[in-house]
């Protein structure tokens, strides 16, 4: 041929940002939690369904946090028809469209109780730990408005976490109501329309509870805060322009949770000096272990959910703000009632959640623990989960209101952090047993060992590389942590022998100091044996360090 | 406010055409699907790993049959710094990619056994079993290049549909290599690019084996057919334009396997009179059930994988296909070592594989299963997963060749098959026990007592529809598929007593003629117990009726 053939360029083997791959021991983790997780979710009643990964992008909606571009935050396409598609950004927003669907028919049993994990995608800026793709895990009852389905959402996210080993007290499920704050902003005359800037102003503020001093939480309130601390000096953010009357009510509110912490004896009865803890004293009690004490019944200082609504009553003089505080106190006595206290369920006025499709009830899981990072620092994970009331996602569908509660779990982020705090198993798995290649004419002898020790249930492989060199064989082996290796050359064969060469025993004999001789040959890492006992003893080999098969 | 609260336009809630939503038993015996096919990969010493759902268009590559018009058969996306992201439409593109990114490094211990089970995306037109979303488990050994890991993706091949239920002889793996075909057009005088097109005509034509009857094949390989059976009726399609003894050379290479069927004695010695099965005859003895008795050793009719082999050397007559030839022998030698015959694993000459990418073993898993339509009409599955060597796709990313070889099961088509044959546990699961709702003041009492099962392990779920009917919640707890109900009036509750209802016993009691008073009455399906016992009685039911719990 006279056409010289084209030279293909070569390509550069990456992934988009914000993506990763995902090896044994990440898969393995994410498996036990599923396991874990569906366990709890099942025993609640709970039935699977599963949707797929796109939909159609109006019927998904936007209700991301961050809209100040359009078509933030997810991933779309147009199909064929000219009609857009997107990528899930959540497992929410696709069951409010299954349910619509089905809403009415014989299809959907009210109310309706489903769970379902996978992947939602964001097309959003990646950062550490934040990834474009991730896993969630959630649960819906769909068709209830009754507070007892959100409090059921609250003690199966307690439940759930301990199931996934996060012992009581390092964790919280925080819960609260947007209608309290709704209500306590209209109190104060901050309803309506035009208001609308400045009650975001109050509730981004609220958001930042942690993170500022009080002071500077009050100039935020109130005329506005210099980042430099003093006029003139740094930026300058406008406050909410609340009078100090109205500031009182928002921050009491607000910080109520600083007020309800009551000591009690071991009747779980508070004490006559209710003591009420400081952030720093509460902060204290939790690194001493105690201050969550009263869950189990024994004496110490706790936080108390009734104490904190009792607080709020006074302040909550608005028809919405009584209504979120009456579900709050629904649930709050059915959580009582089932035996969850506040060192497991507690509300928190600080939850308010980034989306935008809530209307009742929030909900986040919490890690109290913290961790370091490579470089020493404490690091909190904080929430790993959350949810809440969307009495209006199903709605856009029907021309009826259809409730609605849910809860969902950040698996990809529970598990980096569970990772961290070494509350997962990420040793390696044992490898197959590895039939090495003496003599490269008699491939199918060995494969025939290999189909032998499969036929046991024994994980086992031919080589499959370059068999000239066996020391190749060997390190290949124990790079993939292989209990042991079989090896047969020709006078093995001859006597109808092969070698077992046991290399966890021999990790461990190298590891011995040389001299000791004598415990080397009492624990042999090489022995051999008739082609016969292949079978019988690899599984003496297996047993003998602990390697599950079969 | 003046302004006029906008109406929100209703939503149509409804799926973009080829996706589907997937009911608890659909997702249940996927779950059980996956495990199984993952034990055995597992056994044969490969280990799990997962790509995200997307990467760079360039890095997939475009390797799907239907390559019509540009960006055919993909979703794809760009990313905000312009370059092209496409969801995946295999499994194995993105482990190319995973492999080129860590090739030669201490990342990747070669030869690399790998496994991964996802969703992939296909941007086509849909039909009936035919979704743009479907589940594949894919397992790849890259950096091998010997004919031995081609053998092992054959075996675990079969294993696998026997792991899943399958009985041998209902399905068959087949094997064929890509150099074959190369080599008899080479041979015959059809090499080289001004030939592409009519060694595709060839191709394309050995493709409708099965299809067209010998006649009409031999036109096609010619100077082409008539659809109307006669020159000048319907339309025509052009020939490859082989000569006689081209011809006679394709045909009996594609043909071969026909005359591969060898007649074997108890000791699987063929007979002196070996015996030759037509197509017909060769589905006669599918049916007896008798013809692939070879492979336990009974006597019978079976394929000779080495008769065929035989048969194909004196027609090969380039060194492409004695290549392809030796490797298959090499194959088939491991295999009978390893012991998997004809009846699990048989070359077939007919196997190409549509997607561009394999360069030299190619092979499908056929389910040889039959079942009926809706109407009632006999329906072959076909082709359930396939496979092979692609050589070249790693090597796109390095300056050097990087063997490799492949096999994908398709999770969804396979789940499809087994559904209709029944091999696959479709019945519903027990719903969990639900507690009613009889007085709505004691909504904390009722959920006391869903904790005390649940902290028992049962699956409970406290009733959370309207209560103010009690038909609605029986109803709810029949179509929930409920064991039992627990009811609790306040006469109930004055006496420390609830009542429970079994419900499985009263379907059946309203299943018996209603005059069986006696029946009725020794097994109750309602009863009183005290509040205490709950729990205990709970069981009794459960064990009753052989409800899982725990």
């Amino acid at each position: 041929m006279a056409e010289k053939p084209k030279k293909p360029q070569k390509l550069k083997a990456r992934l988009p940002r914000g993506l990763e791959d995902r090896d044994p021991s990440a898969i393995r983790a994410t498996r036990e939690m599923v396991e874990k997780i569906r366990a709890v979710y099942e025993l609640y009643g709970f039935e699977p369904v599963e949707t797929p990964a796109m939909e159609y992008t109006d019927a998904l909606g936007k209700f991301l946090p961050d809209q100040d571009r359009p078509n933030e935050g997810v991933f779309s396409f147009q199909d064929d028809d000219e009609q857009w598609i997107s990528l899930r950004y959540d497992l929410t927003a696709p069951l409010a469209r299954y349910v619509g669907e089905r809403y009415g028919t014989d299809g959907l049993v009210l109310p309706y109780r489903s769970y379902r994990v996978g992947y939602v995608f964001r097309n959003e800026k990646p950062g550490p730990g934040r990834f474009r793709q991730f896993m969630q895990f959630d649960a819906d009852t769909v068709g209830s408005a009754t507070p007892a389905a959100d409090a059921e959402m609250c003690m199966m996210a307690a439940d759930t976490m301990e199931a996934l080993g996060v012992p009581r007290g390092s964790y919280v499920v925080k819960i609260n109501s947007r209608k309290i704050f709704d209500g306590v902003l209209e109190s104060i005359g901050l309803g309506g329309e035009e208001n609308a800037v400045r009650r975001l102003t109050v509730l981004r503020t609220i958001d930042k509870l942690d993170k500022f001093s009080t002071d500077d939480i009050r100039k935020l309130l109130g005329p506005g805060r210099w980042d430099g601390g003093e006029e003139g000096k740094g930026d300058f953010t406008k406050g909410a322009g609340l009078t100090p009357d109205q500031m009182e009510i928002v921050f009491r509110v607000a910080g109520g949770h600083n007020e309800s912490w009551v000591r009690v004896d071991s009747d779980n009865q508070p004490y006559e000096d209710d003591w009420c803890l400081s952030p720093a004293q509460f902060k204290q009690h939790l690194s001493d272990n105690q201050a969550w004490a009263a869950d189990d019944g024994a004496p110490g200082y706790f936080f108390s959910n009734d104490t904190l609504l009792t607080n709020w009553r006074p302040l909550l003089n608005s028809p919405t703000g009584l209504q979120g505080l009456e579900e709050l106190e629904q649930i709050c006595s059915i959580l009582t009632s089932a035996g969850y206290g506040s060192q497991r369920i507690r509300i928190a006025s600080e939850v308010v959640r980034g989306l935008e499709y809530y209307t009742g009830s929030v909900l986040e899981v919490e890690l109290l623990l913290e961790t370091k990072d490579e470089k020493g620092r404490p690091v909190r994970f904080g929430s790993v989960g959350g949810g809440g009331r969307y009495d209006g996602l199903v709605s856009r569908f029907r021309g009826e209101p259809v409730p609605a509660t849910g809860f969902s779990i950040g698996v990809s982020r529970l598990q980096a952090a569970l990772t961290l705090l070494g509350k997962l198993d990420t040793r390696p798995e044992f490898g197959p047993v590895v039939v090495t290649v003496f003599d490269r004419d008699r491939v199918a002898d060995y494969q025939k060992m290999v189909a032998s020790l499969r036929a046991a249930g024994i994980r086992a492989e031919l080589y499959l590389g370059n068999p000239k060199n066996m020391g190749n064989q060997l390190k290949y082996a124990d790079r993939r942590n292989s209990p042991c290796v079989i090896i047969q050359g020709s006078d093995e064969k001859a006597r109808g022998e092969l070698q077992i060469k046991d290399l966890i025993e021999g990790a461990k004999a190298a590891a011995a100091i040389a001299s000791n001789q004598e415990w080397r040959e009492s624990r042999p890492a090489q022995f051999s044996c008739s082609e016969a006992d292949l079978v019988a003893k690899v599984r003496e080999v297996l047993g003998r360090h602990d390697v599950k098969w079969g």
